[in-house]
């Protein structure tokens, strides 16, 4: 498979559960642990990384800024340096037990509300990268963003991925903004096949525009996670 | 130098200082940094791993359990694995900003609670050596307790350290249980000299006992720490 | 109704669920609100208040050890001082939401590890029995233990509970240290009405004992938790 | 003294000091009291809660964005009725403290960040509103600000104050936006007793500007700040 397939795993914490990661962990190829600021806590991540191990799953790092109870969904204004320290600690607390189970880090992508802040601030973007950067892996990151432009400029890889439970405008943009319908399993499965084969999306408005792809993004969230996941994975393989 | 001499550094916290670290690093060979689930953060520990470059300082890990408010003092009773997870969470952390600043990890030393109850809990004990052991380095103890026989089972290497700020039984046994009087800055001097050369203490009785000495510890809280790490430091090299 | 039924009720966490709380709810009394320290956030605990409001349930407080990540289920080793500041502090923030609401605190009932660290340990039974009256409203807490002994002495009013979902011995005690096989809802329900009608339990080996019983507790995490409590509103209507 | 002098409270944590309450607390009329969320833990509550009440100082609440690590000086984009829980639960908490003592809530105050997005974002300042309408207590705010117009819908009074170590412009406002000299003892105080008897501050450019003062607010982390508030003290009574 050239085009890989990711997921955020490991958002559970202490007694409480959160997505199928057991049910979607077979039919990825790339797992986003979260590490601890958002979601998951020292023994998840052990889980997760052991559960990653099992299926060949490739871990990457999926930092947040420091804010469990908004799962990191609520922007906060931190210094390009205090964010960079913030995410190197996750990291490091991550590869901690990947060293345990004799794995490699895989990359970094920024969860929830960092993601999206570092689409527009570029101080916020290049911490991301610095913080790629000092661990020696590439990042996850959009096409057609401010990601693309910074990342580059630190000459730090990009894994450019596809959702395909979002909509994209005509610029070949994810659509982030609007409240939007739920996309049927058989839509995304097309989109993502569109993407990884053609690198296209098909348009809210109905046109096939470019975008860089190199890992579909499924959500564990979405409705039916684990059929789109599987659909996709048998769809690519 | 042949007999360390460590500190634990980095126990500040957001706008909070605690500490005299850049007083104290130009003297001590070995730095336990805190890992953020007792004091620190990840600011505090970029720049305390940066302190320890400039001055040639070795760092340690120093891990605890996940009690901020009580600064790691109070015991908890957690699952041995779920210890394990919590530990390899912190050191990984702070493995993390060696990484970033091209530095190794030199050791693991239990903080506060968590070190006192190793002391009789093998179970602890042996997270602690587990810990230590996924990273590949030794850990930090005492000599004459429960640390010695479990880090010795794992085959995990120990870096015996001597307290001169404490008092000691006859037995060579660091005696934490009772309130005492401080000690004078000359008597943590000639504590530490005796230590060192000849592997002695003298005991509470007055006794000389014999003890394994591979590094002395000063406390940053004691009176007078700078000038006890500068003249210990002075005596030893 | 004469005797109560209590259920632990918003321990839900950010995004996390907990419980059937919506389904609960119409068929308790007494409804013990977490505090923010086990489980439960602001925003949890404001809509926990407003759904008792709804169905006419009296809200007491369930404050717990400062323990997130375990849930509130790991023993801590506090001060009795620090430990009645913890929970004042739990049960005032509860309090708010209720003064918001317009409604009265009923009671403060301790949680998970918290509620067995004081069925034998004097000084933080002494803490709760101290919370509860710092707001002036009862304790509740099960007959047999220290807790009625420590309690009686502050002159705090116990609200007897008892539970359907553990097993009894034979001097009218819960059993809760070893592993036992789940109650049926019908031995729930059976138990239940014995000791709101009779003051008596059935103990493990078979004898009818007296309890005192003012409460009959169900644990949401129960499996069929919703119509254990139907069914037992329903004979003790 | 018809016009008060307040200072933020209690904002230590853990085995961490902040400011000098006991040295300051003899000169001013009213603690704004740290709530656990930027500062202050319930130990730190309770000890500052009777350091006010043995010298008759009233207590308002001194709520902040959920950011320890940052003191609460970092914006976080919170939905309004997530705002207001946040604040209701630490307002909750420190008045459980003030019942204990037998005290009465005076007002709040927002903290850091949060008070300065409350200027210009009416959202969060209606939720400050609302929590200080719950408890039915005053806010204290600046004149001249968006605080004024929302509170004022809201029909919750204000308490103005104003601040001796930060410059106001020529509109009557403080500035916060750039760098600035330290205000000397001197200035501050003669700064106090104009806003205090006139009604009137020095803007940057010299004019005498009118401002709504019912209360000089101490910074405890200004140079001599004992000093500051005790010579404002004799000089307003």
């Amino acid at each position: 498979m050239t085009v890989g397939i990711n997921c955020d795993m490991g958002e559970a914490y202490g007694i409480y559960t959160c997505g199928d990661d057991a049910g979607i962990m077979p039919y990825i190829s790339q797992a986003n642990v979260a590490c601890g600021f958002h979601a998951s806590d020292p023994s998840v991540m052990r889980a997760t990384v052991r559960l990653a191990k099992e299926h060949g799953v490739a871990v990457g790092a999926h930092p947040s800024y420091p804010d469990r109870q908004g799962f990191g969904r609520r922007a906060m204004k931190m210094e390009p340096d205090e964010l960079l320290d913030c995410l190197v600690y996750q990291v490091g607390a991550l590869k901690g037990f990947l060293d345990s189970e004799g794995m490699e880090l895989s990359h970094v992508k920024p969860h929830g509300a960092l993601n999206g802040v570092a689409w527009e601030d570029e101080a916020a973007c290049r911490a991301i990268g610095l913080c790629a950067q000092t661990f020696g892996v590439p990042v996850m990151g959009m096409s057609g963003t401010g990601h693309e432009k910074v990342y580059g400029e630190l000459g730090v890889p990009i894994i450019f991925e596809t959702y395909v439970d979002l909509e994209y405008n005509d610029a070949g943009q994810v659509i982030i903004t609007r409240e939007h319908e739920p996309v049927t399993p058989e839509d995304a499965v097309a989109q993502a096949c569109r993407a990884a084969r053609d690198g296209q999306v098909k348009s809210v408005s109905g046109k096939l525009v470019p975008v860089k792809c190199k890992s579909i993004c499924v959500h564990s969230d979405t409705p039916g996670a684990v059929e789109v996941a599987k659909a996709i994975n048998t769809e690519l393989s």
